[in-house]
């Protein structure tokens, strides 16, 4: 009979063998009431682990909101704020719902979603629209006239634009996009310049052959032209789909889950199922724009760092010296990358980084390593003001409170060594 | 009265100032007959400096037959072959009418080329359009049934394509296309993947307007997104603009061309106007297909290098690791730019290198520091075989006579001292 410590190994490899090797393709568009499981006619999904309305930090507030206003169940913000106060408004994570959002993560029942399908595993990932390229949008917290036309835009233009042209492809290979873009400079969190190109190279000819007039296209077209980080959300919907796969596997000390609201970070663990473990959520150090500061921002928030949970984003790090530089040097491009080796399992050749060599990207954190080294998991992010809107680009970390009660409860459940 | 010494450094300043900061636009597609200056009704133009057709490689000469034959001049390579022996068609080189070309270089007068304009100095800089993805074509040397389908493809759906979108958008800013590529793993000569796709990222959107059916406008961007080296073509027009606006500046030592016609491979110096100086080609050193050897290639060929010339492929290695790989190391790449550093007179800051925390890619090879370093220019290049086709990928150095030459020519005309 196999220790403890053989059976970790051997649920580890085979968790971190799932995130590595399963095949993910974009397969369709739909509102999220007609697919996100569990999700409801009442119910607004919210980026991080759960939370009170009473908690709830400020812009993920204000984007509840909006949220409601938009789908007509109130006409003010104080009107909104009073039905979900009463309960009358549902909150539940996004993570609960084979979802993801970005930021706020604020996704309601009639916004439409990515539909991603795991197709090794045969399970979904979902998340919505990239909003804006414009820092004044709900996702970030903001609730004004430029968020709604947002919103109106992407529900009567982008939505029914992607919806035929997924419909016409039938399936688009997410992983082949990002394997390329790692050789193009993105590291798939806050860069993803590089992948929307290659996304506009892969499907600009299919355009041609959909039922819209040339108006529509060409709107199409120039948001995603726009729209710097628009493939960040196929990612996210990808990367969900493989961190669910990855997910129940018993034994397993290895992380599919980092998911932050605005003021807790919580961690999922494979091998303690769906449970999340949480701490505080951290300043995000960075650029910020403007005469912005750590002040006048939202701490650690979104659903974004599903990213950095299968091997993307600050694990990446080093495809992107271009996000280094953004954020202050070169140097911490291969810093983090470095680092963040010490504390993953092993490393996934699909996703291989042109500066070191070809050597793939550092996938699968074991909370084992993160608390015997004391490093903790970087995350590559966007800055949002408390009062809504993107103020910045930086850096937060997983506070170490999360492991040390995810480590608990393994011990808990399967005993200590 | 200033020193040769100082007036030399006063005008390679010049002569690099020109380079790094004109402004180039894409500005038109034209015929070549219609556009380079010069251009004959019955000649052909090759890479390289000036060569006789007796002396003439056999993958260029089979090229400059088949351009013949494409011209309806000759119905077979042997009647094409003795026309230009008759000297019934003429031959030039395409330097000498404001024009590059790839490889072999061959245009021909009906031969659609891009009309690039230096809005800062008033030239214009011409280029042939990148032929096939497929290793069968005109530009390599092949002549057969793919490389004439390629031709009329390029004539009947991409030129006209290319005409309307340009004349739709005015003008198109190259040297922005090329900074951000830089950012995004190109270095723009043998690796052109970004900028290709930030092209169809950029243009994709004007597509729409244009009076054309779908199956062109679908033909189109098919073609642009199964050719990663499209945008090559573009920034050798570009590169040429640039570098002529350097050339003819009394006393400057600085390169304003190399180019091979795979016998010889020329230079040209700025304070020695159009005189080229010349050394053998010699072999490219690389990546070769399937089995193929050194033994199959032609030696170094094409007027591509007029991107070394002015600070991108080899100069701009170090931005594109993943080249590096495809030709055997990370480290050449960055080998290959500091070496370059050591040759070049200064370094263009709208050419940045993240990767080397954004410091501009080294630009103005002064014949003088080639001497004394006794280190040649490399260049990024494709690979032709003898017998056309492309074989493969590699690198090769311009050899030492060449220069030897263009000093003594130098010192002739300025004196020593």
């Amino acid at each position: 009979m196999s220790s403890l410590k053989e059976k970790i190994e051997h649920a580890n490899n085979e968790a971190v063998d799932r995130m590595i090797n399963a095949q993910i393709s974009w397969v369709g568009m739909k509102k999220a009431i007609d697919t996100c499981p569990g999700m409801k006619k009442n119910m607004v999904m919210h980026a991080g682990p759960p939370i009170s309305w009473e908690r709830m930090g400020d812009a993920q507030k204000k984007a509840v909101c909006g949220a409601a206003m938009y789908e007509g169940w109130g006409k003010s913000i104080e009107e909104a704020d009073r039905l979900v106060a009463s309960g009358e408004v549902e909150l539940s994570p996004c993570h609960f719902h084979a979802t993801v959002g970005s930021m706020t993560g604020i996704t309601s029942p009639s916004m439409p979603v990515f539909v991603v399908k795991n197709e090794t595993y045969g399970n979904y990932g979902h998340c919505h629209i990239y909003e804006s390229p414009e820092p004044q949008k709900l996702s970030f917290g903001y609730v004004g006239p430029e968020s709604f036309e947002n919103l109106k835009f992407i529900d009567e233009v982008i939505f029914p634009v992607l919806s035929a042209l997924i419909a016409n492809i039938g399936s688009f290979n997410v992983k082949k996009i990002i394997s390329r873009a790692l050789f193009m400079g993105d590291e798939l969190h806050s860069r993803s310049f590089a992948s929307t190109s290659l996304f506009s190279l892969e499907v600009s000819q299919y355009l041609f052959e959909l039922p819209f007039d040339k108006a529509t296209l060409l709107a199409f077209s120039d948001f995603v032209r726009r729209s710097e980080q628009f493939f960040l959300h196929l990612v996210m919907a990808a990367s969900k789909a493989l961190a669910d796969a990855a997910n129940d596997i018993p034994y397993s000390t290895i992380l599919t889950g980092i998911a932050r609201n605005g003021v807790e970070v919580g961690i999922r663990v494979s091998g303690l199922g769906d449970e999340w473990f949480t701490g505080p959520s951290g300043p995000v150090e960075g650029l910020y724009f403007g005469n912005y500061t750590v002040e006048d921002a939202q701490p650690d928030m979104g659903d974004s760092a599903i990213t950095e949970t299968t091997g993307l984003g600050a694990m990446a790090h080093a495809a992107s010296p271009a996000l280094g530089l953004t954020k202050g040097s070169v140097e911490m491009a291969y810093k983090f990358t470095n680092e963040m080796q010490q504390i993953c399992c092993a490393n996934n050749p699909h996703y291989a980084i042109p500066y070191l060599g070809g050597q793939g990207s550092p996938v699968g954190v074991d909370i084992r390593k993160v608390l015997e080294s004391g490093i903790t998991p970087v995350i590559n992010t966007g800055i949002a003001s408390k009062k809504g809107g993107q103020i910045g680009v930086g850096n937060a970390r997983v506070p170490k409170e999360a492991f040390k009660k995810a480590i608990v409860a393994f011990k808990e459940k399967y005993g200590n060594k």
